[in-house]
């Protein structure tokens, strides 16, 4: 897939957590007894009974059991019986001939609301065999999450938009299976972080009061899932784990990456930032854990700033401006002729600009122009300009300041200082190609040693991944979602105060960013010491 | 309905088990505190936690999730929580507007190979509220079980007679929710007994290997299972109870006479004898059992003998014979002209044949004869003389034979004698109908004092009311089944040879049974001491 490392694919840069493994969906091979009138017990009964002396206690269902005394027979008592764990006990969901307990798949999802990325993973071995990445389907019905729970509201709109959702995770599925030359039937566990309304959606849950106060969903803790009820192309009794929310504008997707970067169990303090359609952030340790969220993203995701686009073929992903000549050097994904800038572009293209005494410390241009040409027309492959305006850096700056404002209430709240936080997490797609200078140098990030700083990739389909792997995470992760404490900012006037005073690049107090104030210094520019 | 009484309407003569209430299913009516930005929890959590902290944890299932959001809403956060018993755990089933508590239903279920008997039951008070009874409708497919096994193979055959199970099922379910004034969706727990075959028909399981070395069945502790899978016309989410088996021949219906009986609580010892399409029985007492069964009931089910007819209107099922005269006092169900004899009409004619000495202690006619006839031709409803031949009474000596060698053989297994039985239970609806004397005076049932001797009425449904009621009981009811020692007699030679020497009325030794030796000698007749 062309760009494909842009969608999110990499799942992580650093494994921060280690797993025993004890997976979402075991396998276990039985040589059964075949039954003599001196062992006549029943057929079902037979194959808990054997099950249980070799991995204890499993449910049957009523359709399982239809299925076992053909099976049986048919395998010669051979069989190799597939397990799901279902929260309260482990159910049977396959019995398969002979023994393919050396082959154990589950699927693990990362559902966003514009690309969808879905992980094949050996359960035996934890490793990650396969992996595809779409774009969400319900994009047409709108791009962001707003749209999405207003469509929801007509008429069959929420039908629509769960099918979309399933659709496209099932095309991912197939081109999955097919590529590993799989039967989807042996996919049989499956793991989904998603936003709250992307798992609402998912669900086929209304949405509808997640965007008005007191920001209600309808579940935050949807637990495991028979996979045939979603309508999903996989074994159709595997298990679903569904990470869970925290609130409407915390959702499992940042729980998936407080799992994955194992802050929940250390005893430093961290900082999580995840920042994508939304942005959310998360600060704690093992001890305890603080949360808030808002519509942070937008400015970053394609269509917003004027010549923005998604992190597709032509992209501009990476600018550098030489501070002295004002010369632009930049990369596009897949190498072709530039056509847009996408999030991590304009990130880089601000903080150049920033660097180059173009932009002032409060965001605006110098000299009275608007706007700075990227690529000339005769050199983009629009034929049009491409350029960073003065309203793109004002989208921005809104960003950075909600990014700032949640932060700073954040650490207030637990009475610390940015400079006690021991290591950083950059979460999500996003922040896996953001470049960590340019988001410390525009105060998006911030100025810690880097040595404490770490990039997770694509944190929600780790801890997915993880998820499938151990149910030991899957309690973290709802131990983790129980115990954050939510901060609503929607409804804070505190926030609201510290919002409007975040507008100066890279902070109102220069000291708080002695790197940046070192390069201003270097360059002679306001600021700098 | 007409001769209701013979269907097995009766539940039960003495309440033997006395249950603290502890429901299939339970209601909770919540008061949720309404959203606010100060308690912003999901509608599903908080329904979740409000019904935790007054009742304990329970499970909710995506359809109820999707629910949830609308009705607290429509009925302004006053709802009673349906929650329903899986076994594994509480599900929650429904969720109704204001405050339902006081109305709690279940229905307990007695599937027969002939009769098929609903009891609807308040679960607040254990009370039967109504009850209704049918035939089969498997019955179109043969009268008895081995040609519904037999059935069951031919194609859709399975299918057809799951489906007639659960139309006949759901024709009382129809008549018990007209006649009650309930919405069959507040029916929001089953609890079914019934034997082995006929739970496998009823769940569509394949009961091929029932009936052939070394006659195994699919399953025996089918557990619970949501109703919407049966299709049945109740609360598509309630809980169904399907009572466990021991093996093939000794099915939940039986399981559930012994927990009616209340034996397994019990240090006294007890047999419970269950003489339907199949003949079963259970020795023991609360520290062990045992148990067998056989082919035994065909003799004294409709269709048999000659004269032979079900307990409907018109049978005769009580018969006197003057042993002086020789004069016949009959009654029929529902008061009509005769047409035929039922099974007790049977029991009760051979054992007055017996003692009027027309029968001899081998079950043959004296004097050459070959039948007698109860209601000649001129007085019958038929136009046909009425009798009891001697093919009658040799089938009925089988199906003596096959319980007293039952019997025997269970009786050495444990090293007992007849004498040290402390309590007799005639368990199901025949049982109820069949004359204790009558019964005796053939050794069809042992000759104990008879105060010790108790008819459970159709035990097999009083059993089914317990499990409603109580989830101790089907704790108990559960372990009964695991711990009954099951005898395989279609595969021990030691009961063929007690069969076959079991050819005497009451029995070889005479003295085992000293009412008839006296009531033998009062008449001078041979036996008589």
């Amino acid at each position: 897939m062309k760009g494909s490392d842009r969608l999110g694919l990499i799942l992580q840069e650093t494994r921060a957590v280690d797993v025993e493994p004890d997976p979402l969906t075991k396998k276990v091979y039985l040589e059964l007894p075949e039954p003599a009138l001196t062992d006549n017990r029943a057929d079902v009964d037979r194959v808990r009974q054997e099950f249980a002396r070799v991995s204890g206690p499993v449910g049957v269902d009523l359709e399982m059991m239809r299925k076992i005394p053909g099976a049986v027979r048919k395998y010669g008592w051979r069989v190799t019986a597939v397990a799901g764990w279902f929260g309260c006990g482990w159910k049977l969901v396959d019995l398969q001939g002979g023994n393919t307990s050396a082959r154990n798949f589950g699927l693990a999802v990362d559902i966003g609301t514009t690309t969808v990325v879905a992980y094949l993973v050996d359960m035996n071995s934890g490793v990650v065999t396969g992996v595809q990445a779409g774009y969400n389907g319900q994009i047409r019905f709108g791009e962001d999450i707003l749209s999405r729970i207003f469509s929801a509201g007509n008429g069959e709109g929420l039908h629509l938009l769960k099918d979309a959702a399933v659709d496209t995770l099932n095309e991912l599925i197939l081109g999955l299976a097919g590529s590993s030359g799989l039967a989807t039937e042996e996919i049989t566990a499956v793991s989904v972080g998603a936003n709250t309304t992307m798992t609402h959606l998912f669900l086929g849950l209304d949405p509808a009061n997640i965007c008005t106060a007191p920001y209600i969903p309808a579940v935050n803790s949807p637990g495991i899932i028979e996979a045939g009820q979603l309508g999903l192309s996989v074994n159709r009794k595997a298990p679903v784990y569904i990470f869970p929310g925290v609130g409407s504008y915390l959702g499992g997707d940042v729980i998936a990456g407080v799992l994955a970067s194992g802050m929940h169990r250390k005893d430093e303090l961290a900082l999580l930032v995840d920042i994508g359609t939304n942005g959310e952030i998360v600060l704690g340790n093992s001890q305890w854990m603080v949360a808030c969220a808002g519509a942070a993203g937008p400015a970053l995701e394609g269509g917003v700033a004027a010549c923005g686009m998604r992190a597709e073929p032509g992209a501009i992903y990476r600018v550098e401006i030489d501070h002295r000549t004002g010369r632009v050097d930049y990369g596009t994904i897949g190498g072709c002729p530039p056509v847009g800038i996408c999030g991590s572009g304009l990130v880089d293209g601000i903080a150049g600009l920033f660097l180059a005494g173009l932009v002032d410390r409060s965001g605006r241009f110098r000299e009275g122009t608007d706007r700075f040409v990227l690529v000339p027309a005769g050199r983009s492959g629009t034929g049009k300009d491409i350029a960073i305006s003065q309203a793109d850096i004002n989208n921005f700056m809104r960003t950075k300041g909600a990014v700032n404002a949640a932060l700073e209430l954040l650490l207030e709240s637990v009475g610390c200082g940015l400079g006690e936080i021991e290591r950083f997490y950059a979460a999500g797609a996003f922040g896996h190609h953001l470049d960590i200078e340019s988001a410390v140098t525009l105060g998006l990030y911030p100025d810690l040693p880097r040595e404490r700083m770490v990039k997770l990739g694509n944190s929600s389909g780790e801890g997915a991944r993880l998820a499938l792997m151990s149910r030991k995470c899957i309690r973290e992760a709802e131990d983790i979602a129980r115990n954050v404490t939510y901060f609503e900012l929607n409804a804070s006037q505190e926030f609201m105060n510290k919002f409007v005073s975040s507008k100066f690049i890279p902070h109102t107090n220069l000291d708080y960013f002695p790197t940046v104030k070192m390069r201003l210094a270097d360059r002679g520019l306001p600021g700098g010491s």
